[in-house]
Order: structure tokens, then sequence, then C-alpha cells
């Protein structure tokens, strides 16, 4: 049998509920094209936090946990913050949590912010 | 003759210089495929500030400016601070400055991001 991967979202939080509405639908519109389980996680102040996401992901059978970082650039939180939590959080699962680059550096997602700000104007 | 709209991108900021890579990138793309100003602002940490980035729009011939917020959720930094520095800003430039939604509440947007995900474990 293939080894099942979870995918996590992994955002940086934030004090205002509504600022996750995007990632709730994000989460939403992966899980319904990925047979796997999928969740979010958050730096900070919101939950779950990459942690409690990595361990219900390996309850849902996942033997690997790729985590994507949902930042548009990479700095302090995804090149400091995130190998850190990544290893803490490999340790106390079991399973290998790796991360992909962050979003804003996929040359799609780059278009599709082009084309939006060009949407704004014209 | 009609009015020409500046367009401001506007992000976070950083400390890691390396951070803002996609933003300048977004900035030229965006450049590239727009005849009025453009270029980058940034809340904290980086430059310019939206003011100073509105003042260069207005030198560079903007009668009124529009701004993009490089955000993925709209919390507190777009709901609040946002609003605050466009009103100030408008004061000083003595063009109106208007603030489109956050790049993350677009649908293209959300649909290049649940992408990018779904490539991540495929």
């Amino acid at each position: 049998m293939d080894t099942i991967t979870g995918l996590i979202l992994f955002g940086h939080g934030a004090r205002d509920p509504r600022w996750r509405e995007p990632f709730d639908r994000l989460a939403a519109a992966v899980a319904e094209r990925y047979s796997g389980p999928v969740s979010l996680a958050f730096l900070e102040m919101m939950s779950p936090d990459l942690q409690a996401a990595c361990l219900r992901a390996v309850e849902r059978g996942a033997g690997r946990i790729v985590v994507v970082p949902l930042f548009l650039g990479t700095g302090g939180h995804v090149r400091r913050d995130l190998p850190a939590l990544l290893e803490s959080a490999s340790d106390v699962v079991g399973v290998p949590v790796t991360a992909a680059g962050a979003v804003g550096e996929d040359s799609q997602v780059l278009a599709a912010l082009a084309g939006y700000c060009l949407r704004c104007v014209n």
C-alpha cells in the first residue's frame, strides 16, 4: 500500500476571525480534490497549531506530511520559525514532516496575483 | 484627457530583504502590462511607505491611486491600518486614494493557491 501523504496549509494567523475566511475556502477547495488528509495550521493566534494538525493527520492515516506555507514572501517565519516547528512536529508524530516553498514563490500564483492587480485598475 | 490611475501594491514588509523578492517580481510583471505608474509600498520594515509611494505616483502623473493589499487574509492590517493610511495619504497628495480587496479574497488567486497546494503533493 502506498504511503498516505497529509497536506497541511500553514498560515500566519491573526486576531480577527474574519482573516481566516479565504484560508478556510482554500482548504475546502483543496480537500475536494485531494484524497488524503488536508488541514489548515497556524503560526500564532489561531488553531490548530502545526503540531496538533500533524497529530490529526497521522490519526487520519498519514505516513508523511507536506506543509505548504501560505506566505507570499519567504522571511523569518518561513526560514526560521517553520523549520523549527517541522522538526519538533516530526519528532512528536513520528513521521516525516517537510515543507514546500512559500506560495508567493510559485509562478502560477504570481501570475494570478498580477492578473488580479491589473483587474483592479482596468 | 483621461485621468491616469496609479497602482500601488501594498505588502506587509519584513526584516529579511529576501522576503520581498516575489513582491519585486510581481510589481515588475504588473508594470510590464500597465501603462500608468506602478509601485510597491509597505506597512512596515521596508520602503517606500504608502505615503511616499503615493507622492511618487502623483509626480508621475497619477490623478487617482488604487492600492491593492497583498495580504491573503483581511485582518487588522487591511481593515484598520490601511484605511487610516489611505486617508492620510489622500490628504497629503491631494488625489483620491482607494483600496481594492485583499488578493486572497479573489477567486482566481484562490484557485492558483489551491493548484499550487495540490502540485506539492501530486
